[in-house]
């Protein structure tokens, strides 16, 4: 934590969130639900997918963009498949729901599987893979946005830097969670860098030309994660979400960049997303999958390392460390952020928590 | 192709490879189809997945291994989802028959899922995600094997370079259909360049002492693509394939570390995987898909290209085109590998096709 960070304690700031919410004419519950899982990021030092969204999500309400009172409609359903449409709901209030039933699918045929149109910003993609796993279930999540990554071979946008989380449980250990964009680094990464004023890795991005650039404030398209594989992953997703979901992303953003500016993509707030869980006491006794998956953690730690490497992290553990120690002694807030939320604040005409 | 390459047609490869797992004791459906799964991969260019592995396929069915004749079984089975144990089969043998299945599971329920357990090397694993494609589905296959790379932040193998494959139909266009390693370079890719001594990436691979080495003999561990993303994304395959299955092979294979060498893991081939269908029509018109698809790839190749790209290639696109030319020329085999098909016809006593 910075200097001159502020230190919130997790419960108020997810009251104040949840006020914001339901002020701005969500129903209680999802108000909560939507606070809930921006502070399950911030606690877990995913921070740029926590309550610095709030002003974001403010415009994005007012414009119609995000749907607080959605209409959430199952499309199609079958003994393991459900295809909702969100009707432009957070993403949390449709997609918490849709894992829920995956999950009491998975525990009938051992697959649930939902495929989500029309949906808006999601959050962090851990929090429903994590769902099933607390389930002892195997949690997947993906979710595809317009573009803001370029192919493998091309100095332009055509792909998102879609992430992918997978999430299963262990005994003693915290569950397995990874979370992972498909771009080199995470969008949230350039956000940092250039809040810093720090350069770039050198691979991470490109500039407004489709030029390799380490200026945070040039840097316009993401870069793809192992080149063609990034690039073929984020691809194949999209055919999976959208795609699949008769709500292409792609191809109308391509088409309508040589009409308009990037700005007018970025507006078009628009996402679809799959999530799946497998039971897996479908397959094996669920105490002995726990317990070999404690095993499995226990030996590729205890590997020799790299140079340079104090410990080899599971996926997940970074952020696992990060809530406990958040737990304890609240979420640091850096000065922007509070600016943001003192803002939002004033907007709705919500109170401070105090200390802000 | 290289001047001392012999060119030989598919056709009468293909015949002489089922010639040679008839002889050894497949029954002739099981080897035609060994021999089809081989043949495929070396007409797309995968050569590293073609009839170079018959010497070790040999190898493997001698000290039974490798199982010629299999006793199939699903262990368990639901509305979308199968558990198949293959006795040791080869891979494509139990696999097809788990992914026609899982397309009939897909086509009532709208997804099928199969997990397999006890399979040996599958081939190229984007044969059986085309499967899919081929029926108007997507196709999903992901495989583990016994560790040979090193989780990031390790200096030694602790997890597989575990490979998955998704396609999906297009129109006009051929499948996109992506077939990637979580490794930065395939295995293949390092014993290419062993034959032909040059030198490796030089983030590829480690030496035995785990350092960073572009040595393609010295190299033992291969390095995961991205960093904690390739080797995340290996570890999570694990844990829905062999961990799931009940049938570890990572940490086995550590704690046998300790007292033997790494020749002895290698030696104990043994691989979990699944495969899975999605059937589009369950969700959106079948033909819209295809021709949006088409859209997509059009407007995906049409970008402005990145510095020293002559074009924007579609997953699975290089191994298409290679497919067109093969099909027209004839695989063109280096040295090595006719070397390899002239033991395995001498071991059998299985007539040589002409021309080699």
């Amino acid at each position: 934590m910075a200097d001159n960070d502020i230190r919130i304690d997790a419960e108020l700031l997810e009251t104040f969130t949840k006020n914001i919410f339901t002020q701005v004419g969500m129903p209680p519950e999802d108000a909560a639900m939507e606070a809930k899982v921006l502070v399950w990021a911030n606690l877990r030092g995913v921070d740029s997918h926590g309550v610095l969204r709030l002003p974001a999500y403010l415009d994005n309400i007012e414009s119609g963009t995000m749907n607080p009172n959605p209409n959430i409609r199952i499309l199609k359903e079958s003994a393991a498949v459900l295809y909702m449409d969100a009707d432009r709901a957070l993403g949390p209030i449709a997609t918490v729901q849709a894992m829920d039933r995956v999950i009491d699918k998975a525990r009938e045929t051992g697959i649930g599987w939902c495929l989500i149109r029309n949906i808006t910003h999601q959050g962090a993609m851990a929090y429903y893979a994590q769902m099933a796993a607390q389930q002892d279930m195997v949690g997947i999540a993906v979710v595809c946005s317009p573009p803001n990554m370029a192919p493998f071979g091309a100095r332009a946008a055509g792909v998102h830097n879609s992430p992918i989380a997978i999430a299963v449980p262990a005994d003693r250990h915290n569950p397995l969670s990874l979370d992972m964009a498909t771009s080199v680094a995470a969008g949230g990464k350039l956000t940092l860098a250039a809040d810093k004023r720090v350069p770039l890795g050198p691979d991470w991005a490109l500039d407004a030309e489709g030029n390799p650039t380490t200026d945070p404030l040039a840097a316009r398209i993401l870069c793809p994660s192992g080149g063609p594989k990034g690039s073929g992953l984020a691809l194949m997703f999209q055919c999976l979400t959208s795609q699949m979901a008769n709500n292409p992303l792609i191809v109308p953003a391509l088409r309508k960049e040589t009409e308009d500016n990037q700005e007018s993509r970025k507006a078009r707030h628009n996402q679809n997303s799959f999530v799946a869980a497998l039971d897996i006491s479908f397959f094996t006794e669920i105490d002995t999958y726990k317990s070999q998956i404690d095993d499995l953690i226990d030996e590729l730690k205890a590997l020799p390392r790299a140079d340079g490497f104090d410990d080899i992290l599971m996926p997940g553990e970074p952020e696992f460390n990060t809530l406990e120690e958040r737990s304890e002694n609240g979420i640091p807030l850096p000065p922007g952020t509070v600016e943001k939320l003192r803002e939002s604040a004033e907007r709705t005409q919500v109170a401070l928590p105090e200390g802000l």
